[in-house]
């Protein structure tokens, strides 16, 4: 951020009085610019013993599988963010269940939110932001070809969680990949 | 918004190439600014069969009494934001429980978060955001005087599991208030 998006000026990075924290501050409106994490949702479209996994149409991470899911937008609730994202990705429709798992990634300033999900038919293709869309069974889930260490969480636990029969709520911080 | 925070340039405010929805865009250099919604994350901090409730010093709903909670940081967690603000508004320090509430404010394009809490010790005082700090047990609550309706949910919804001894996660939307 370099201009305030209020009235044009150059913003300075400082801690505003009474607070604890650098923050951009306009030095001619006094507009303090708060930047906060997003919220990204989606959800695991079930059919029988497969999921719902999309190739990536789009960088980060081109190629790689994923689940459908994205930034939610103001206006809408997790519910329409992650059926959008769901009609978005893989033009399928689901049914909604449980929110499953909600994993911080501090370090990209995201949450992320997963629903599980009922897909309604089998009538899927892929949208624009993804190159292919197929259901995969535990044993051909590409395991080291899955986009984020979010997804590798979410179908690791699922698979595991279903191996139980019980679907508790996953809330945990997924941290940076290693260095190398 | 009214300039872009990158160059300075006066935005635009429509639809993207290939998107669905109007955003601000740069004619300038081309950056196209997102808004998402935003996470309050707080705690229901427990002592025996009460809760701790602040009143607030600050807008809006000045003078109301909420539970601790508010906007999540940049690279911080939702367990940290939630024990930051509980210090914060009530200098209080708790032990986390469960997620307890995941409530939908579509029309503030809000998403509140709040866990369940232990409260450590009676060590409690109003933070700078607060002008009083005090247990309620449920027949004290001051349900005409609290500060939001995902509040009173949260508080009700938090009573009446109490009763059942059992704190199922709630997942739901609040409505706007209805106008007059
Ligand atoms: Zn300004
Ligand atoms: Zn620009």
């Amino acid at each position: 951020m370099n201009f305030c998006s209020n009235c044009g000026a150059r913003v300075e990075y400082k801690v505003p009085p009474g607070d604890t924290l650098p923050r951009y501050v306009c030095p001619a409106c006094g507009t303090i610019h708060y930047q906060n994490p997003k919220l990204v949702v989606g959800c695991i479209p079930e059919w029988e013993d497969r999921v719902l996994l999309c190739r990536r149409a789009i960088e980060p991470r081109y190629g790689y599988w994923t689940l459908p899911a994205g930034f939610m937008e103001n206006g809408e609730t997790t519910f329409e963010a992650a059926l959008r994202e769901t009609m978005e990705e893989a033009r399928a429709r689901v049914e909604l269940g449980p929110l499953y798992t909600v994993y911080n990634l501090p370090h990209v300033n995201q949450v992320y939110m997963m629903f599980r999900a009922r897909l309604l038919d089998l009538d899927f293709r892929p949208g624009e932001e993804s190159l292919e869309v197929k259901l995969f069974g535990e044993p051909e889930v590409p395991w080291n070809e899955l986009a984020f260490r979010t997804i590798h969480a979410t179908l690791r636990n699922y698979f595991a969680d279903r191996g139980r029969g019980e679907f508790p709520l996953h809330v945990g911080t997924i941290e940076p990949p290693a260095k190398n």
